[in-house]
């Protein structure tokens, strides 16, 4: 429990309007995605990067600590207040500052909702890549503090890709940019890039410059259904391996379909035990080329059947299976581990292999799917943990597919990140002396340890 | 000078003939493109990260600065030995140690040049864009420390873009491994992306990553002549305002294609008071619509001829103007400062002007070439050092060029750094705290201050 001192202090700061100990609110802002839950002390709401700066100078004078959060979407709980304190929600924070349609950069505050940006840009024949998941809550603050992925980042690249300069609070309160408005820069060291997917514990983000491409012209969507995972696999390997690199590259494989079967009515034949779904983009005729291309590739690997959408209504049509996943998946089974490995992409096969050994070893369902076309697979480990003994199992079998990835070159987080949720596996992936030079860094720019302590490494 | 024990275990940690302090040696050591010289004590040519690691825990018990060299091409002294020590020469570490064409991912270590390297991955159908002036000779290491840019960083970004992994010996002589093969990757700081532009003050790059793209199936080369530099820079602002982004879109002035028309005798007619040259890059198909699109938006901007290439040796013939520069700039004027200031790129226009007012007001001639399409204009200040006054008045120049792309929301450096050059200058584009915040990662990082000290931040 905070003292009313502090509580007071931050009223003046903020107003009394936008500091909250209401137990309702406590609880709204005491979980994310990971159903973790941990209860702040107060949750506040500043609207400025001033206001951000004061907050933590009072957070370092008086030892308190401070969680910034978004849309608490994420699934590792790097925005969960696991030592009680100061939850500062970045939702007022919500304009879209500037699109400049001639240079190609937007500069917006760090609440603003993915999808709403997304949709703004394009309005303007822009274009803003990144595609989490959960752009249609997630807010781009939460998504640079993660390095934020999505299906389109196979052609694209993540979120990190397209930030170019940020305004940060420091840990200890003071007001900094990095980078700029700027398509280069090289003056002192790449804050921008150091902060995007610290997960917060570098600095609070205030302000985003985000660098825009042109919209592309068209698309095409495939939705390809194989006879077996390997086929599918093989053909995410193919494509790339012919050094084509479309837009999305997405995999659902067997057992996803099952859940989709059981859980929905759209219409998966009974043959189909893996499913990529193929999207190409750019110049019109151009397109018509590479799909042609990527058919004649993958035609020998197992095809059961071909979808093709050629309207933006029929390219929706198709993604309602990938869409659907997450419900299925929930209806399927109560509670599931969903990871995100990343392996070299020529890798997807034998990983996809390996994953399967380990359900079987562990008589637990693993369902995959993800964004393959980068060896991005989501790892979803579904379990019941009212069975005793279930949770211990998954927990084993989850260690197992860590490793499998990093036998293969990979790692542990393609673009969930470590919060809590992989801490305790960073040793598997980072040596002794690589995580040491993190935290120095931590412990140099943070020296209380006040901004989201515990997250990425244990301390 | 170091002492002679200090020799003699560098000699036995390196074997005898990688130790040097031959006085031929030291002075080849001394200098960089910057023309400025500082004899180093000792140059040492270690062969492997074990060896680096070596050298920097005896570098640190001794308090013996480090400075860590790759081909010493970069223009702002980021490899220069300011305190004498050790010179650390990365030319062993030459070999290119995988190219995966299945997965566009190569191997190399950081004395690999450049070219080299460009035409390896080529021949198998792969590409690495990133390609800086220098990189006949400059090294990836080196490229790789310093961002280093190059016309083709239009459309498809620079250095830092494509680097997905790094081996480093940190200041305190660790080995750590920062990312690695993946296409993405969020476990810890992005060490990665920190190293990359941290010119050699963070750790000595020993090992790098390298995401590669398909070679694209072909490219056009447009060299277009207009009667004014207003309607050049307008016509890269129409071209990046109407959502093209071309692959290059280099641009050469007036004062330019004066040198090139005194020092060669290539030709360049006598109206032409700026030129652009556009390369687009892609699908064949799709090369001849967005050629014919930029001349129609460009021919009302005062075109006075265009030439344009279909072969590989006819736009290799229009390059030969813009590669022509710097030999001719040499031939007018003696000496000169490049700088290489980068603005929103719709900026330029305006730049150009600010920087012709200043060339006037200071009666010093002011060259301006470069990268346009992504606002990063080198700006070439051109004396003769033994006339009198001439050397103050151009720093003084200087700054104003820096004041003036700052005031535009640019930056003092779009892709040659800081080092000693620019360092003075700090203070004008880094905030106090900023630069805290920067110096604080490099303190606690190297709290002796042993590698690369000096360089960036005046210390």
């Amino acid at each position: 429990m905070l003292e009313q001192r502090i509580i007071r202090n931050l009223q003046q700061t903020l107003g009394k309007e936008h500091v909250s100990t209401d137990k309702a609110d406590l609880i709204c802002y005491s979980y994310d995605a990971t159903q973790q839950q941990f209860l702040p002390d107060v949750v506040i709401y500043p609207a400025t990067a001033e206001e951000v700066a004061l907050v933590m100078k009072l957070a370092n004078a008086e030892n308190i600590p401070v969680f910034p959060r978004g849309a608490g979407s994420g699934f590792t709980g790097g925005s969960l207040p696991t030592r009680g304190g100061i939850v500062l929600s970045t939702e007022r924070m919500n304009r879209i500052l500037e699109i400049d349609s001639e240079n190609l950069v937007a500069t917006v505050e760090p609440g603003v909702v993915t999808e709403q940006f997304q949709k703004a840009v394009e309005k303007l024949g822009l274009f803003y890549p990144p595609d989490p998941a959960s752009l249609k809550f997630s807010t781009l603050g939460g998504n640079v503090a993660e390095c934020a992925g999505g299906p389109r980042c196979v052609k694209y690249g993540v979120t990190k890709d397209f930030i170019i300069g940020l305004e940060v609070v420091t840990p200890t309160g003071d007001i900094i940019t990095t980078g700029g408005p700027t398509m280069k820069g090289v003056v002192g060291y790449d804050l921008t890039k150091l902060i995007c997917g610290s997960e917060g514990t570098l600095g609070i983000i205030t302000r985003i410059v985000i660098k825009l491409l042109p919209l592309p012209e068209a698309k095409k969507t495939m939705l390809v259904l194989f006879d077996s995972i390997d086929g599918a696999a093989r053909a995410v390997s193919t494509i790339i391996g012919h050094k084509i690199i479309p837009t999305t590259l997405e995999f659902m494989d067997g057992r996803t379909l099952d859940c989709v079967r059981q859980a929905t009515d759209l219409e998966v034949p009974e043959g189909a035990r893996a499913v990529l779904i193929i999207e190409v983009d750019g110049d019109r005729e151009f397109l018509a080329k590479q799909v042609q291309k990527i058919q004649q590739l993958i035609q020998p690997l197992g095809v059961v059947e071909t979808r093709t959408a050629e309207t933006p209504e029929e390219s929706e049509a198709l993604w309602q299976i990938r869409r659907s996943v997450s419900a299925s998946l929930r209806k399927v089974n109560p509670d599931k581990f969903n990871e995100d490995i990343c392996v070299p992409r020529s890798k997807v096969p034998e990983m996809i292999r390996k994953v399967d050994a380990i359900a079987e070893k562990y008589q637990i369902p693993i369902v995959n799917f993800g964004h393959a076309g980068d060896g991005n697979i989501h790892v979803n480990v579904m379990i019941d943990k009212k069975v005793p003994g279930e949770l211990e199992r998954a927990h084993k079998a989850i260690e197992e597919v860590f490793r499998g990835a990093l036998e293969l070159g990979g790692t542990m987080s393609g673009e969930h990140g470590v919060g809590i949720a992989k801490a305790p596996y960073i040793p598997l992936e980072i040596s002794e002396k690589a995580a040491d030079y993190m935290k120095t860094i931590k412990k140099a720019l943070d020296p209380n340890n006040i901004l989201n302590p515990g997250k990425i490494f244990l301390d």
